[in-house]
């Protein structure tokens, strides 16, 4: 792919959402580093994990046993970059952020992998909830983090996952303030995309979920909630959380919020 | 678990489909070797399969990457007989009949896979599609296997799987005949279960898939289709077509037809 790149400063944002993945990721390629929130509109979003092969069972294990927070929607075979949901792409190029990660320890945030990368990582590609937003704006739920173009806000909350051989980690949500009146639609809506996290976990107490402030995210930004009811998704970044909790010796991922973009249409997910 | 087992042959139609799971598999551990067709209905009935560890992660993968064939939807650690799903089950017992597999030849079918058993099996519990049909019953779709009492026909087709290390082969489907009227109703309902197959994969044309003739099927037991629609879904079965296809060194999994049945609620398994 050789597309003609323009200025980043000069992108209006309903150029960016207009882009294909495709579109979209030579940027990225190109070392752009911004979320990915209001990018390639259309198209699914993706949360990113490469571990190494000895420890890719437990992930896909871990996955299989926390579905609604790790819904696996491609596996690369082992030192693969590549991916049969974006053709062409290159997996530690073409997104804009990624962290890597030593003993569960965060140890750097790049912009390219390429230094990072072995022939013994297999990379997981799961589902994100951006993938429905579309679906949300479509019925009329109003989505905050996208009026302001920043990360949805995401928390560690007090739910223990179902652990997979070494690992094992708390659930990580994301939450979007509804309207009263729309909870019921955004419920509905959300479930019928049952392999980009479906239905809501959570809805209405923070607290219970062991959220004491719903201004500090543990990842992403802060949105205000005003007189919204908080509405709480399973998220990709328990993976995160999951390397984190598990001291797991080295993991690429995405930063999150900087997310990998596919060719698939978001309808695609849709039941 | 102490039931109180009946003689099997005073049991009826109606008590069978009334009684829960764990009152199903009391039976079939003691011995009783019979389809579980119409046993226990409204609990979810499952496919099965239990590999040696090394090759664990490549059925693993194997299922993820054809997950309408393959919905696994629990597995367990290596070397243990019980399952989150059923409550006091036992593996190795409780379904009413096995097959015991070696280098991709079927050599012997059990009621008891107890003596076959091994530390290093992984054992894979995946949706079937009997889990749906209390859906299609309700919603007025006749089903002709229910009517006769028998196993629903199913076929390897000539689709073939995408393969996962030493795992390929071809896709198996099940084929319910539907009155013309009813085939969108059947979509309908069936695709509110996607993990348990969810919509059909083919409607209408059994040579596309390369079946030639619909009263001989792979696996389970002819049915009358008349005027009637054949529609395919995806099957569980699918698992034991790779283990032929890829001479797995060993396998046990269950017969077509003689399913485990857990304590889930098929609802449970709707959107």
């Amino acid at each position: 792919m050789t597309a003609q790149l323009l200025d980043p400063t000069t992108l209006t944002r309903a150029r960016t959402e207009a882009m294909t993945g495709a579109e979209a990721r030579a940027y990225f390629r190109a070392g752009l580093r911004v979320p990915t929130v209001d990018w390639a509109s259309r198209y699914a979003q993706t949360n990113l994990i490469s571990v190494p092969k000895d420890v890719a069972y437990d992930l896909l294990l871990f996955a299989q046993r926390n579905p609604k927070a790790c819904p696996v929607l491609d596996v690369t075979d082992a030192g693969s970059p590549t991916t049969v949901l974006a053709e062409g792409a290159d997996l530690r190029t073409d997104l804009p952020a990624y962290y890597i990660w030593r003993d569960g320890v965060k140890v750097e945030e790049v912009t390219d992998a390429t230094d990072h990368w072995r022939d013994d990582l297999v990379t997981f590609v799961i589902g994100c909830s951006y993938t429905f937003e579309r679906g949300l704006l479509d019925a009329g739920v109003p989505l905050r983090h996208h009026e302001l173009g920043v990360t949805d806000p995401m928390w560690a909350v007090n739910i223990e996952c179902r652990p997979a051989g070494r690992l094992s980690g708390p659930l990580v949500v994301g939450m979007r303030p509804v309207p009263a009146h729309l909870v019921a639609t955004a419920v509905q809506v959300t479930a019928r995309y049952p392999s980009v996290h479906g239905a809501p976990v959570h809805i209405g107490d923070p607290a219970a979920l062991g959220i004491t402030d719903l201004q500090k995210p543990d990842f992403g930004d802060p949105v205000p909630v005003g007189d919204d009811i908080p509405v709480f998704w399973a998220c990709g970044v328990t993976t995160q959380a999951a390397v984190i909790a598990s001291k797991l010796e080295f993991a690429i991922t995405h930063s999150p919020g900087y997310m990998f973009i596919t060719d698939v249409p978001d309808a695609t997910y849709a039941l």
